[in-house]
């Protein structure tokens, strides 16, 4: 079979729309924002992207009814918009040029301008700031985007930008498409939806739409919940062990 | 060389057969069930399937004479069915799609109607229940096999369904083929006859035939006892150990 | 680059050539058999085999010359002998495919009716004896080569022949070339020199041949000796051992 | 997408070039090589290569600017010189077969005849010395090179030599180019400009040019006082813990 498989959905006519990637990767802060955005948009879809680039898995959902793993495009036309989110990235280095090859491809068939993909800058601590990073395909984007906030610290991300997120900008350098990748700031230990909010905000801004942020606040508030809780049943039990040894003495 | 190569070993004329999968896999369950259900029915082969997504490698027979490991198609006319069964699963996810897809079409130029993949579902713990849980493509389907008394049961398998199993049912959806995965409910430990038995009596009824299920009863109790003497020797290494440290004492 | 690259550098007319393989694998016994039985019958060289499959890698002679890794294909008129030895087989399953693809090619393009493919089999232990075990495409070989002091013991080998000369003679089938391996009983601990003459001793009596065997036997001899020291060595050790666990009581 | 991709940045005449190979590898010696090389000549882009043999990788500048991983080619009219430094080597065996015959291929159109590849070669010491080894395609270019102060040691290096450094003379060796491997002699523990600087001393004597090479010396003195404070603070500490030792006592 082809690597990649496309399967168009709907067939619109779109003028020169903006592709924001959002797939699963550090904190999963690009998927949360970028289906947060489809949800709340009311996206249509465009195409389905199957691949033996993906694992080879069904998922199954509540009612029984399964699905094939993929990659899904969403579009809207005001202001126009496609949209990339998914189960997975490609599972190896060929199959994530290959993927972003033929994504690529789309983009340049409807005319794609600019490109936005969303990751997680994995800071390996927790943090109350959610910065938002950035890194661009020229030096008039990277003064365009610090104007909405984005920061570029000299040496971050020092390893660079991996997975689609780097390629999408990258390869898309050479067919002469630009484009901007937003980190937002996280621990990488659990999903963030608070990383998405603050990265959702300033992709709405350079956008000039608004969308409602709430759930993701409450999904955040969840999350930040869960990992308080966490942390004071650790200090209980470190609090516990240091009794338990006074005994000894 | 052709990734895959597929050699018909007879042209019979199949109306709407339904394709029954049965690949190795958790507990061996699927296997099991469909080289059973060959057997017992006298299936005829219908295609040998030869690739470079297996391993390199042949079988030798107690006889000595050698054996190119494959995966093989049987057919019965009536009713009118397609077996799949075979020594491997591909090896890369690659190797899963490219074989699916042979398979799919296969199945096609068929007329395949329906398509059963039969597998194990591991729960880590030994256990006399065999439920048989389902997954379908669509809900009319979940309804009628939970006629036939497959559970559905929310949230399992939570990790979707890996390997041929899945595939079979999730790339056959692309190509508007229905079908359903039947998954045997097994520790995970053994290869497991009667988590097999238990499938075959829902997949008989659900196909309207009889066949004889003593020979899988029979390697069940012997797998049984098996393991019956090893959890015993286990209690009895375990009491030695507590009188041995009785010594001490 | 194409996978798999013949460069011949001689092309003789052959009638209906026997195959023998001896690629790298357990003890080395198949390369170290095929090398000796090139060297010994002064056969010439018909092509050299480059591949992606193999390692990225040239070798270095001690004159500081390099060599591309590769697998090479030597002939003998009289008898008509087709020879295969090399480097390394290929580093995959694909890779190990593509090359017995090639080969095989070459095979049916010069006739050849018969496959011999050589390797070691590890038991694990070291022993004094070298017992040659078979398995064959046929039971008509099975019997002919029992005829010569192969052995075909039930259960052995029990995982299958893996490699290129299971390969070889699986997918040879396939094309309606038969043939047998011979497999040197070996420890698999070291290259095995005593186990390739084994086997080249039944080999020959199959061809009608006779070639020189002293080097072999001399190269034997040396492991021998250097496996005796060791043993020696290590018993030292252990009686050193308890003695010092002596001083204790 | 391709396997490979060449975008060539400027289409100049070259007679007959020599090409210098010069890629990430042990001790980094030949990148760094190269690298300084390109730089000292003011050498200009012929080409950059981009390959889904590559990780999925973009690399971020300081100012934000972000790249995809490359391999680059320059070119030198006086004398003729094509140089290949990059990023990354290829990820897998295949890959590294691939590119190595995309770069002959190039050699070949601009009529490359000579080929030097530079490495390093690691002896896991720490050593002054900075030998410079070679391996050629025939002993006609061993004995010149011996001229030059390399050396040839038998055995050395036992391994081969592994990647481009390797495949480019071993793959060109197949097109009838000839060539050297020159490699640094180095521990392997750290880059290193020391090595790099006598690779570069004798290179250039080979081809006749001088370049200034005091940056390097810089580096490899810089590098150095950071391995003698590591050394003296290893020491002090053996010091301090014999010291505390001691108190036991």
């Amino acid at each position: 079979m082809e690597n990649v498989i496309v399967r168009y959905t709907s067939r619109p006519r779109l003028a020169n729309p903006v592709l924001i990637e959002g797939l699963p990767g550090v904190g999963n802060v690009g998927k949360l924002a970028v289906d947060h955005f489809i949800k709340e948009t009311g996206a249509e879809k465009l195409a389905e992207i199957y691949s033996k680039h993906f694992p080879p898995q069904v998922l199954v959902g509540d009612d029984g009814v399964i699905r094939q793993v993929n990659n899904e495009l969403y579009y809207l036309k005001k202001p126009c918009i496609i949209m990339l989110s998914g189960d997975h990235q490609g599972l190896t280095s060929e199959g994530q040029y290959d993927l972003s090859d033929v994504v690529l491809n789309i983009a340049e068939k409807f005319g794609v301008k600019r490109i936005f993909t969303l990751g997680g800058y994995g800071i390996g601590k927790i943090s109350k700031r959610h910065r938002v990073l950035g890194a661009a395909t020229n030096h008039r984007l990277v003064k365009e985007m610090e104007g909405y906030g984005v920061v570029f610290p000299k040496g971050e991300p020092g390893s660079g930008i991996i997975g689609a997120s780097g390629l999408l900008l990258g390869m898309g350098m050479l067919r002469g498409i630009n484009g901007v990748c937003l980190m937002g700031e996280t621990s990488g230990y659990f999903v963030d939806p608070g990383a998405a909010k603050s990265m959702l905000e300033i992709l709405t801004a350079i956008l000039g739409i608004k969308i409602d942020l709430s759930q993701l606040d409450k999904k955040a508030k969840s999350i930040e919940r869960i990992s308080a809780e966490m942390r004071s049943l650790e200090k209980q039990e470190l609090k516990r062990k240091k009794e338990d040894l006074g005994y000894i003495g």
